[in-house]
C-alpha cells in the first residue's frame, strides 16, 4: 500500500481526552474514530489488526474442535424472559422497542439464543459433544465507557458455548478451551496468566480468567514463574497440571496461604482480555433444552461458555507492546510487515530502487506499507515508529550510491546498512 | 470436515413458512436458524458461504482503490439530524435510546457517518480522491419481512462511499464501481444485469441497480443482448460504453422507444443484489464537509454510494441456481468444494479408502465434508444433493473391488467411474 494514498488520519498532538497510552497512541496512529461515547470506527490501519487478530482466534477455535456460526445482534426480549435474565441484567443492557412495539435488545452475549438454537436442533445425543462459536458485536451500555475500545459500549467479542452430556464432556470442553487460549494469546505475542475467578453458584474450579501482563495493566496478579516457562506447542499439554498452577488477582492472594515458594512467586499488573466458565445446566434447564441418550434416559446438557474481547485486544496489545515514540507491533498482529521508506522521492536513483523494491515485497506477499509522500525524512521516521511496523527498511541517496539499504527492528531500534539482497533475504522468508 | 462431528441440522419437511425456494433450501439445509421476525443466525454451513461471498467482494473492493473501514452499528441521532434524514427516514429506522436518554439508532445505512470521519480528518486536496468502504451489519424494520434473509431486517451490508474533488473524479470513482460489481458478480457465478435506476434529485445517469437473473427474480428485466457476451476480464473495460448497453426494468421500458433490435432484446427476472449512486454534494455540503485546493479554493467533495446486499446474496444464488433435489453452489462460493461419501462405514476396506482420501484431500487444501455416518446410501446422496456441493466423491465396496471410485457434478449430475487417481487429479489443481 502506497502512503500517498492510504487514508492514516495520525494526529501531531496527544489528544487530550484519551487516559491511557493505547487510547492515545489508537487515536494518534488514526487507527480508530469516535463516533460516540464508547463507540468507534476502525479506520484503515485499525481494521487491518483488528482482522489478524480475528484470525488467530478463529484458527485457534476452530483447532480446538469449535465451529463457528454468527448469531445476530439483536435478540428478542423474550428468550432472556425464559431464562430469567432479563430483569436482572439492569441498564446495561441496551433495551429497544422495534415498529411492532416488541421488547427487544441488542446482544451483550449469547447464552440464551445458542440454547434456543440447540433446542430447535438437537436431535441425538450422538450430536454432543458440541462447541459453537461466532465473533460477533456485542453492546453493553456501560454508565460510563472510557479508555477508548479498552473498555467501549459496541465490542467485538468471540463468544463459544460447550454442549456436553455429563460433568466429564463438559471438563474435556473446558481444558481444550483453555489450552486454546494460552496458544492464542502466545501467538498474539502476548503473556496471558489464567487466574482463577469467582466460581459463582455453581461452584468448583473451572471458572478462570485470562489476563495479560502489562505495566499499565488495571488488575494486580500474584503468580507462579512456571507460567514463564510453558511450552505450549506440545501436542498434548497436560490441562490438568497447567490449571494447577497457581495464579491470583491480588485480592484474592493471601501471602500467607500461598501454595508457591517465594523465589517462584512473580507479581504484575494485569489487563483482562478472556473469561472462560463451566456453568452447568444453568441455562439449559431454564430454556427446557433435553437430549436422549442411548438407554432412554431424558438428559439436559451441560453447558460452558468461552470469551475472548477481540476488539479490546488491539489497545491491550499496545498497553504491553509500545515505547515513547510510539507502538511495537508483534509480527503476528502488525498491520503491515515492513515500511519502506523513501527519503527522497525527487531522486530518480531513489524512486527507482524503492519502487523495484515496493515490487519485489509485494510479489512475495510481503505486506508493505511504502511510504512515498514528498515529506521530510524526520516526519517520516516519527510516523514510521508511531505505527510500529516491525521492520524499516529506508531508503536513501548516500546509501543507493553505496549499494546499500538500511534495516531497522522496530521492536529493539537495531539498524543495520545491508546490501539490498541481504535486506530482503531478512523480509522475504 | 467430518459430517459426524458437523452441526448440520437438516429437515426432511419443507417448512411451512418459507415461500421462496431460497428460504426453504436454506432452512432445509440446515444453513440459517430464525431468531425473530427478519432476523437469523448462520449456522456452519451457512456462515461458510457467507464468507466465500464477502471474501470476493472484498477483494474486488481492494482491486478498484477502495479501502476498508469498519463503522459501528449503533449511530447517533445527531448526524442524521445534521444531513436532514432523521425525521424523514421513517419507521423502517430501528430508534434506540440509551441509558443517558440519548437519542441513537442502528445503522440502515452510513453516508453520514462516513461523512463525519472524513470532516474531522481531511486536511488536504492531496488526500482526495478517496474511497471507504465497509462490510456491516445493518438494521432496517422493515414492516412485513419475509422470504428469510433475502428481506431480512438485520443484514449484512457492504457499503463504499467515494469523495471526489469533481465531477470527473466521480465519474472516475463510479465507472471503477460498475466495474468492479460486474467481476463480483462474475466470480460469484452469477449473471448481473445493471439498470438504470431513478436518478433522484441530481439527476443525469449515474444511478444503478445491479439485478442477478433468477427464474423466480421479482422484477422483470429488458436488456441487450450484449451483456451476455461481456469479457470481464479485460484489463480496461471501457465503461462509459458498458454503461450504454440498454437494460431496464419493466415498468421503465417503452418497446416502442427502446433501442435495442427486437433480436437483441432479451427478457428475464431478475433479483437486486446492489446499487450504486452518485449524489454529489448532498452530504458534504448539508454537514460541512469542505477542502482547500492548492489555488485557495475552498471545495466541498462530491460523493457517491455502492452498496452491495452481501448476506442476500446466499439467497439470490440459490434462487438463480438449484434444482429439485437442492442447491448447486457455484465453485466459487461453496461451503466445501467436495462431499466425500463412505456408502459402508462397517466395511473395512471402505472406511480405510475414505480416510486415506479425506487426508489427501484435506492435505491438499481442498476443503471436504467427508460423511463418514452411519447412514442409508439414499439418505447420504439426498443429503449431499441437498447441500449442494460441487462435487461428490462416493466411494462403496465394489468399487474399492474393482479399484475405482465415483466422481459426481453435482451442476450437471453427470457420474464417472474412474480409478482413485484419476478421480483426485480432477479435485486437486
Amino acid at each position: 500500500m502506497r502512503l500517498s494514498v492510504f487514508f492514516l488520519p495520525t494526529l501531531k498532538e496527544t489528544p487530550a481526552e484519551a487516559q491511557i497510552v493505547s487510547h492515545r497512541l489508537m487515536l494518534r496512529a488514526g487507527m480508530i474514530h469516535q463516533e460516540s461515547a464508547g463507540i468507534y470506527s476502525w479506520l484503515p490501519l485499525g481494521i487491518r489488526v483488528l482482522k489478524k487478530i480475528e484470525g488467530i482466534i478463529r484458527a485457534e477455535q476452530d483447532g480446538a474442535g469449535a465451529q463457528e456460526i454468527l448469531m445476530p445482534t439483536i435478540q428478542s426480549a423474550d428468550i432472556w424472559r425464559e431464562s430469567g435474565r432479563y430483569d436482572d441484567y439492569g441498564r446495561e443492557m441496551l433495551r429497544i422497542t422495534d415498529r411492532h412495539d416488541r421488547e427487544m435488545l441488542y446482544g451483550p452475549t449469547n447464552e440464551e439464543m445458542v440454547t434456543g438454537i440447540l433446542r430447535d436442533h438437537l436431535r441425538s445425543y450422538r450430536d454432543l459433544p458440541l462447541m459453537l462459536y461466532h465473533i460477533q458485536w456485542k453492546f453493553r451500555d456501560e454508565v460510563r465507557p472510557r479508555f477508548g475500545i479498552m473498555r467501549g459500549r459496541e465490542f467485538l467479542m468471540k463468544d463459544c458455548y460447550s454442549f456436553d452430556l455429563d460433568f466429564e464432556g463438559s471438563k474435556r470442553a473446558y481444558n481444550a478451551m483453555f489450552a486454546a487460549y494460552l496458544r492464542t494469546f502466545a501467538r498474539l505475542g502476548l503473556k496471558a496468566v489464567p487466574v482463577v475467578a469467582d466460581p459463582g453458584a455453581i461452584g468448583g474450579n473451572m471458572s478462570h480468567e485470562f489476563h495479560i501482563l502489562a505495566e499499565t495493566g488495571e488488575s494486580t496478579i500474584f503468580y507462579d514463574a512456571a507460567y514463564d516457562d510453558l511450552d505450549l506447542d506440545m501436542e498434548n499439554p497436560d490441562i490438568e497440571a497447567l490449571r494447577g498452577i497457581y495464579a491470583a488477582e491480588e485480592e484474592k492472594h493471601d501471602p500467607a496461604d500461598c501454595p508457591v515458594p517465594p523465589e517462584r512467586l512473580k507479581q504484575a499488573k494485569g489487563i483482562e482480555v478472556g473469561h472462560i466458565f463451566y456453568f452447568g445446566t444453568k441455562y439449559s434447564k431454564s430454556m427446557g433444552l433435553t437430549v436422549t441418550k442411548a438407554d432412554g434416559e431424558e438428559i439436559t446438557p451441560e453447558m460452558g461458555s468461552y470469551g475472548i474481547g477481540v476488539s479490546r485486544l488491539p489497545a491491550a496489545i499496545i498497553e504491553a507492546s509500545h515505547d515513547e515514540n510510539g507502538i511495537v507491533w508483534p509480527d503476528s498482529v502488525a498491520p503491515f510487515q515492513v515500511g519502506l521508506v523513501n527519503l527522497k522521492t525527487n531522486d530518480a536513483d531513489c524512486l527507482a530502487l524503492c519502487e523495484d523494491i515496493y515490487a519485489r515485497l509485494e510479489n512475495a506477499g510481503i505486506e508493505t506499507l511504502y511510504d512515498d509522500r514528498d515529506e521530510r525524512p524526520g516526519a517520516k521516521f516519527a510516523n514510521m515508529d508511531l505505527i510500529g511496523l516491525p521492520w524499516q527498511l529506508v531508503v536513501g541517496p548516500r546509501g543507493v550510491k553505496a549499494g546499500t539499504v538500511e534495516l531497522k527492528r522496530r521492536a529493539s531500534g537495531e539498524k543495520e546498512e545491508l546490501s539490498l539482497d541481504s535486506a530482503l533475504a531478512r523480509l522475504i522468508p
